[in-house]
Formats: C-alpha cells, sequence, structure tokens
C-alpha cells in the first residue's frame, strides 16, 4: 500500500520550477468545473487577457498550451515548420540545441548558428547569416536557462524587416515575468513559455503566442501539422469564439495559471521586473564578495537565473545535496558541457525574494566552509545587504 | 484588471471531468517539489507502481504523460507507427474518428472499419479484416465516450495470436479506474487513459502503459518518434532509473494523481468495479422507469457513461442549460452526428455515488416537466431506490 506524502516544503532556487505564491495553491483547490462550462470559458478568456499582457502583445492567437515547455517549443515550431522549410537556430546552450532537435523531427533544414555557452549572439552575426541562409524561421532563445544568458532582442525588428520570408520564433520560458519579454515592440512572431518559472505558477502549462504573420503562414501550409494535439488551427479555435471541442484543458492548472497571472497584474510587469533586477543584482554582489564568481559577465546575465562557476575543489553534487538535505534549499547543478562547472541559482517570480537571497548566501557560506572552502565569514549576505539598503 | 474568481459547485455528470474527492484538491495545494528532488522521484515511482494496478500489468513502461488523454492518444500512435506502417482503426464513435485523425498526421496507411455509432464490434469481423489487411497496429476504442458502448476485449487475445506482427492499441480514457482493464490478460500492447474520468483527477495528465513489444517496436524504429515531447525512448528513461532531464513534469498534477490512484487502492479495484456498475443500473433503472430510452443496448453500456435518447419534442440545449443553471449540475451532449440525439450522463469515479443518481432522475424529471414534456412524477427516483435496496 502506497501511505500519504508530504512533501517538504523546498526553498525552489533551481533552474525551475520556482515557489508559488499561496494564493495559486489555493486556486488550485477551488472546485472543478467542466470544460465547456460557461464559467470556465470566461476563466479561459480571462487567462488569455492576462498572458497577452505579460507577452506585451495584441495577437489574438494567444492560449496556455497543455503542456510543459517543451510542448510550447513543439508547438511553435510542428505549426509553422512545413519539411523542407529552411530553419536558423540560434545555439549557445541546452535549449537552443533542443530546438535543432524538434526542428529536425518536423523535417526541417536546420543550419545550426553555434555560439558560446554563457555569451549572447551578436545580432550583426545573426543578420549575417540570414543573408546567407535566407531561412523561412529564425529561432533563438531569450533566456537560455542552462547558461544564465539573456539574448537582447532590441536590435532584432530592424533586422527581421529585411527578411520579411523569416518569422522570429523566441523561447522566453525563462524570461516571461521577470524580464521585459516585449512580443509586439521586439517583432517576434512565435513566442513560448513555461509556466512554472517567473510566473510562479506550477509545471503544467506553457503560453504561447502567434503574430497574425505566423497565423498567415500557419493558414497557408501545404500539409497538415504532423502534431493533433499541438495544432494551433483547431486549438485556436477551442480557445477562441467558435469553442469547438479539441481537448480537455486542465481546469485546474488553468485556475491556478488564473491566479498567477493576476498576481502579475496586481504587482505589475515594471514593479516585477525591478524586483527581480534588485534581487539579482544583490545575490550577485553577495556571490563575488564571497570570492566567487559570476559565469556571466554583468551586462548579459539574467535577473531569474543567477550562474555561478563552482570553485576548484569543492565537490558540486555534495554542496547541492547539503543545501537541500540540511536547508530545505534547491539550486540547479550544470546541463550538459557545464555539469560540474556551474550552479544555478533561480530568483524567479515569488522566490525572488530578499529573504531568500540573504538565506542562500548565508547557507552557501556555511556550506562551503563545512566543506573545507574558506569562504570570509558574514561577508556574502551583508554586502547583500548593504546593497539592498543603498537600492530602496 | 481580472478580479477574483469562484468557480460554482458543479455535481459533474458530463463526459469528464468527473468530481474529485476533497482529498484530492488537498494533495495539489502541498509544497511544491523541483522536478528533481529525490522526494519528487519517490512520488513518480509511486504514481507508476499504482499506474500498474490500474492497468493490471506488470509493464516496465507504465508512465503518466505530461498532457490530457488526447496526449495519451498521439503519444500511442507517433511511437509505435512509422510512416507507412498499415494501421487498422476500428471506428463506432468520434474518438475512434480522431484515431483516424492521429495515425493519419503519422504517415500510416490507415484502413478504418466502420461500425454503428451505439453498437461494439464484433471480434469475428475484426480478425476477418486482420486478416486480409496484415497491419502492423490494429487500434480499438474500450470505452467509447461518445457512444456509451464497451468494446468487449476477452477475445482478442486469442485472435491476436493469428497476427504476431500486430500491437493492439486500445483507448481505456473512459473504462480505466470504472471498468476492468486487463492489460496483461487480454493482451493490450499500449493502452493510454486520462485522469479527469473514473481515477476523479482533474485533467492534464494521461496514463499510459507498453507492453515488452510494444517496447520493442520502439527500439526497433528506422524513424526517430516525430513528437519529441511524447517519444517514450526519452521520456521512459527520465522516468525509470536513469532520471535523465527530459521535460518538467507537471509536479501538482502529479501529487493530484498519486491521491486519487491512493483512493482506487484503498477502496480495491472489485469494489470501484461493482460500485460504477450498480450505480449505472440504478439509473437505467430510473431512466427506463420514467419512460425514456438508452441508446445502447443493455450488455453493452458503460457503466461509466449512461447515454439516453433525447425524447421528441424536448430542447436539447434548453434541458441541458436549465440543469446546470438551476441545480448546478453538468451533463453532455451528443457530439458529430449524435448532437441533438443523446444526452451523455457520467457516473465517474467519485461522481458514481447514490445520492447524485437519485437526484439527477429527480431533477431531470422536474426540468422535462417544467419544459412540458410529460413524465410520471416521481417513478424516476423511486425505481432507481429500489434498485439499490434489492442489491446491496
Amino acid at each position: 500500500m502506497v501511505g500519504e506524502f508530504h512533501p517538504p516544503a523546498r526553498i525552489l532556487m533551481g533552474p525551475g520550477p520556482s515557489n508559488v505564491d499561496p494564493r495559486v495553491y489555493l486556486a488550485m483547490a477551488k472546485p472543478l468545473l467542466g470544460h465547456l462550462d460557461p464559467d470556465f470559458i470566461r476563466i479561459m478568456h480571462q487567462v488569455q487577457d492576462l498572458l497577452r499582457y505579460a507577452f506585451a502583445t495584441r495577437n489574438s492567437l494567444t492560449i496556455p498550451i497543455s503542456g510543459t515547455g517543451t510542448a510550447g517549443m513543439e508547438a511553435a515550431f510542428v505549426n509553422v515548420v512545413e519539411p523542407g522549410d529552411k530553419v536558423l537556430i540560434c545555439v549557445n546552450g541546452f535549449f537552443g540545441e533542443r530546438m535543432v532537435e524538434i526542428a529536425g523531427r518536423c523535417g526541417a533544414e536546420v543550419k545550426k548558428l553555434s555560439g558560446t555557452w554563457g555569451k549572447p549572439f551578436d545580432p550583426a552575426e545573426v543578420e549575417k547569416e540570414l543573408r546567407a541562409f535566407r531561412p523561412k524561421v529564425l529561432a533563438l532563445v531569450h533566456a537560455e536557462t542552462s547558461t544564465g544568458v539573456l539574448q537582447p532582442l532590441e536590435e532584432f525588428p530592424s533586422i527581421m524587416k529585411k527578411f520579411p520570408e523569416a518569422l522570429l520564433l523566441v523561447d522566453t520560458v525563462t524570461s516571461l515575468g521577470g524580464h521585459p519579454v516585449k512580443v509586439d515592440e521586439w517583432g517576434i512572431d512565435v513566442c513560448y513559455s513555461g509556466t512554472q518559472k517567473c510566473l510562479s505558477c506550477p509545471p503544467g502549462l506553457a503560453p504561447i503566442t502567434f503574430s497574425p504573420k505566423a497565423v498567415e503562414r500557419i493558414k497557408n501550409r501545404t500539409k497538415k501539422v504532423q502534431s493533433f494535439y499541438l495544432d494551433m488551427d483547431t486549438l485556436g479555435k477551442y480557445w477562441g469564439n467558435e469553442m469547438t471541442y479539441h481537448h480537455t484543458a486542465p481546469i485546474s492548472m488553468n485556475y491556478a495559471l488564473l491566479e498567477a497571472l493576476r498576481i502579475v497584474q496586481e504587482e505589475g510587469l515594471d514593479r516585477r521586473f525591478e524586483r527581480h533586477r534588485r534581487n539579482h543584482l544583490a545575490l550577485a554582489a553577495g556571490v563575488e564578495a564571497m570570492g566567487l564568481k559570476m559565469f556571466v559577465d554583468p551586462p548579459h546575465r539574467l535577473w531569474s537565473l543567477n550562474t555561478i562557476a563552482i570553485p576548484d575543489g569543492t565537490d558540486d553534487a555534495k554542496v547541492r545535496k547539503s543545501l537541500l538535505e540540511e536547508y530545505n534549499l534547491e539550486i540547479g547543478g550544470g546541463l550538459g558541457p557545464l555539469k560540474g562547472k556551474i550552479w544555478r541559482v533561480g530568483l524567479m517570480g515569488y522566490t525572488s525574494d530578499e529573504r531568500n537571497v540573504l538565506f542562500f548566501l548565508t547557507v552557501l557560506e556555511l556550506t562551503l566552509r563545512e566543506q573545507g572552502f574558506e569562504v570570509p565569514r558574514g561577508v556574502g549576505a551583508s554586502t547583500a545587504r548593504e546593497f539592498y539598503a543603498k537600492n530602496k
């Protein structure tokens, strides 16, 4: 017999999921409705309105995909890519690699522009490749969860204008709700995210939005989308005014997302971004004051995910295990080539909080000292505290 | 500004979702864990063990897909079908049609065996088609949610033995946890379901299981699975002992499923099936005593989903609207060719309860009378009550 389960109350400072507001837990406990209930349809429309706010878009086709962030990535590619289409993918981390994998399974002719893990792409370099390859889709990761790098997108609208045949497809899994994501202003055609990062909702849904140009591309497809589950034509009808049955939306997860988005709306995006920025800067200041090195150069650091170079002579797994077991605090290790090289420390959504920054710096110091690595006593937390005092 | 939302407490007697036990709501409110947390990995293994119990299988590859029932259907087909493969699909309802659609998108050579909506297939007829077509996959719907028909599967093991090249793929979305589903005994190779029907968990996950023969088929594929998100090879590694990161499982939904499965385990499958059978028989007795007709012949009726022929002269939509608005009771209308012809009344999982049967019969009678349709007063509920008294 499988008995009761009582998950420990962790501080989730890994690369996601992040902690959720108690209001979001309560939202999931609200009475279940049928997926065609008028009261649930009202909730669907509210979720869509608030997602448009979060994405800074007026795109009509804006919905939460009934799957996790990876389903969002797959939905992005399968809908706008047809077999034989040229797709240019900028890869400077694990999730760029995943895009290559998924686009390949759509039968695309994929060109991979390889960058450096830990650095963003120079838009001029991308433009050169666009000119040479003339793809139908250019794909980029805005916030690389594997490295902690932010890809600036401000210059892309003027670049993309020169390549009207290309759609701009952007992964904002780790930025939406934590960093500015300006879908319309930046001319993004397909943009997806996950719920469990800066939106601070449990994992299970993938917000996605398609520009009118992307919708046109979908309408003009010659071949059916290979995935029925992720087919935006029918999904759009289910979430749109037709309300044609497609699948049973995850009702309770949509309650959770609605409540998480209501919290975003109440805080306001600008204040929310500033909170993420401030807590990130405090954490980075503390980390560096302890004598550790951040993995990414300051202008390109994500506010939502801090990557710390693991100091020589420390045991990656042992440190993370100790943080988890002694302090109920989760951080992430590196992926792929960065395994054992970096720690990934999330400050996303509800987790992005001064209390967590100070606690993390304190227990990281204690853990490193206990494992024989010399760290100046109390300097991390007090440096962060000074930063907060100076930056009210 | 989007304000607070307070979903009404409906009695969910539609074709799913069903009502959930209060314990399941509370499970979702338990503290979120990271997807690689040892405490969550323990939960994953418990979910898998309990799914094996529910499916009556020893299949190692048994997991909840991170999507709804339709994602389960898609996962079933994309993994075992390669382009050009012959697939025989028995269609006697909406979800059989959907299988044709999905198999087609996998590039299969699909042969559709058309049956009658409202009748099961005769196994001998299916055997004839197997012999003529020699497919690599035979697909059937065990419990057709669109018609309320149960497809008997007891004869299939001996039939399938004659066609060793064929896998048996079965949809048990509306039967798992409510009707016996004997994956190993019936020789089912691929079997999927949804969480929001007889398991009485909110929608969002799709339990699925693959026999060793199906796993072998997957291993010997010549082409990658077209969906990365639903690729069982990598999903199996994520859920297996390797625990290789694939995607972030919907943590809170897995809590919900674990609690729902614990409830199944505590009740015991046999007692649970008997409860579903008894409440169905009471409802059908009441419906018929009122002078209405059940849509399906007695031996082929689903216990989990009762289909009632809409009497001439009644307004389908008006009746359903009145039940919802006056009594907070949801039932379903017909799909496709059965639109306006039948009502679909679910008695699934937590909803399968004497109280709901008696209340439904009472308010259906009141509603029909109010809309000018003559129904004998009080006969439906008292007939059901007599049935209960005689069948303790």
